[in-house]
């Protein structure tokens, strides 16, 4: 039997997840859920009924497992907690300075409902986590380093679209290749938030804008731009959908440490993420980790957990001896 | 109150373990095990006792964790089941083939003691095989590669060393930087051994030996060298002892797959690991996993484990709230 699964949220990760999904055959689409009118959402897969989300109590018992893909700034605190009242839940909540306030709100309703929610799931918070835990625990006395990119920022883009004369825009997150150069030597480097990433801008100006006054408040604009090295070009909006549609992202974990008698002995982990697609990629991490998240609540688990409480195993659909005899 | 490991072998295995331990303060060593006479092994912590292996039973109920630092070929097969009757132990068994049975036997023994044995810890098996199987989890539509190296492989120099006229040898297994280059591309090549891997030997001569014949044996050689392309050095033990007395290794573990309606989207993880000193960090693997192992005894489990069953927090000394509140 399958794990039957409900999105809710029909986004760019609502659809990653609904694609992800088809690549997971222990795993079956069961329904969307939606704020908008339900009929005027155009799914993938028309054969998936699709309802409204003030309907979810009725499926109580009929879905082993939600995927939330709302937004962590306002959909999440309440609908992750909510959901958990009455489902196991999956989501990608990723405001990480609100993770503690998230997680008890979400651990008091599963454990009353005796139902587990996975939050934090994705790639940071998630995958890089895991790495930034795992390289503290094996290299103690050692550094972590954390870059992103090349990537779309969705807050930056979002901050110079807010930029008068400005029609659209896309924003760049890039490592300084020296940076992470510095670190992989085993420097230890003390890295500024200017030295470790460079931002690159494509704007549309609307006709006649004063571009150096747009390029201006982009580059001095506080927290966003004016810590770092800001490159600004101003495009056609045809430029910006030809060649800035994609939502590439990823980074780099790295821990360095030294080991031996008198600390003498370098080691590096690094990991690192190349994705063409974020929400893609973020979907298919949501999507192993409901199968984690349907296991542990049929074994009796209930409670809010993250990614560091799973056991590897329960991400796969594999037995545990297929996996020690393939995998390890 | 700490959790007190003991080392059972004391090679460079055991000698990192001791290091390590020495970099969590939440473990303290309490004894060293060995088969030779006590009193002749001379460790980097005189303050810690040094018991012979036999005298092991003497200590159940004592001692939280083994770490067993023996050989996979003779030492593990037996050592490991022989302990887990008594105590929670660690090994680094890395004889692939035959995890499926060593994990039974092991099973076996610590289901009847109601202890926790976990095995094949270390980075492959270990490390690498969990970023393996989170990439197949993560991207089912995709492909997997491990490449090895830079770094000396003990079992190769060893088989230079039986070669008549050889006094002593290292060899290196070194990743060919194409076939890396291939594989990040997105390219999902099938690689051949030759294509994967070159092999770089430093061999030190008998004086008046026959060089030529020794770089053809070498070369010839069946499943160690003959499918690689191989470069043979011929160097003076000074030389050897100067350049090539370190034990460094690493490795890449990279997942390529793709995601999107039709397939279209290409995404990479990669992990890897620049070692200064293999048998050091290993150890270090070895130490959080008794950490994880002692805790997972402690709420009751029993029976073999890998790295596959472990919740990463259990590896940490932080406690959950610290974890996500500084690393999620």
């Amino acid at each position: 039997m399958s794990i039957r699964i409900g999105i809710v949220g029909y986004g760019n990760l609502g659809r990653g997840v609904e694609l992800a999904l088809r690549m997971n055959p222990d795993m079956e689409l069961a329904a969307f859920f939606t704020r908008r009118p339900p009929e005027t959402l155009k799914t993938l897969s028309p054969e998936v009924p699709v309802y409204h989300v003030d309907t979810l109590a009725d499926f109580a018992g009929k879905l082993d497992v939600l995927i939330l893909c709302g937004g962590s700034a306002t959909d999440l605190p309440r609908q992750t907690p909510d959901c958990a009242r009455l489902f196991n839940v999956v989501d990608s909540f990723d405001t990480h300075a609100k993770i503690p306030q998230h997680f008890a709100a979400c651990d008091e309703a599963s454990k009353a409902s005796g139902k587990v929610a996975l939050i934090s799931a994705g790639w940071d918070p998630g995958l890089f986590s895991l790495q930034r835990l795992m390289g503290q625990c094996i290299l103690p006395n050692g550094n972590d380093y954390t870059f992103w990119g090349t990537g779309i920022s969705q807050g930056h883009s979002d901050a110079i679209r807010r930029i008068p004369g400005v029609v659209d825009a896309k924003q760049y997150t890039i490592p300084v290749p020296q940076a992470l150069q510095r670190v992989r030597s085993g420097e230890n480097p003390t890295l500024t938030t200017r030295e470790k990433h460079t931002r690159e801008c494509f704007v549309v100006a609307q006709e006649g804008a004063d571009l150096a006054r747009i390029e201006n408040d982009i580059k001095t604009m506080p927290n966003y731009f004016a810590d770092y090295d800001t490159t600004v070009h101003f495009i056609s909006q045809e430029e910006l959908l030809r060649d800035h549609s994609g939502m590439p992202h990823g980074g780099f974990v790295l821990r360095t440490g030294f080991t031996g008698e008198n600390g003498e002995t370098p080691q590096l982990i690094e990991y690192s993420l190349k994705l063409g697609s974020n929400p893609e990629f973020t979907a298919s991490v949501l999507v192993c980790c409901a199968r984690a998240v349907y296991r542990m609540n049929q074994e009796g688990q209930s409670g809010a957990k993250t990614i560091f409480d799973v056991p590897p195993a329960y991400l796969s659909p594999k037995s545990g001896e297929e996996l020690r005899e393939k995998l390890l």
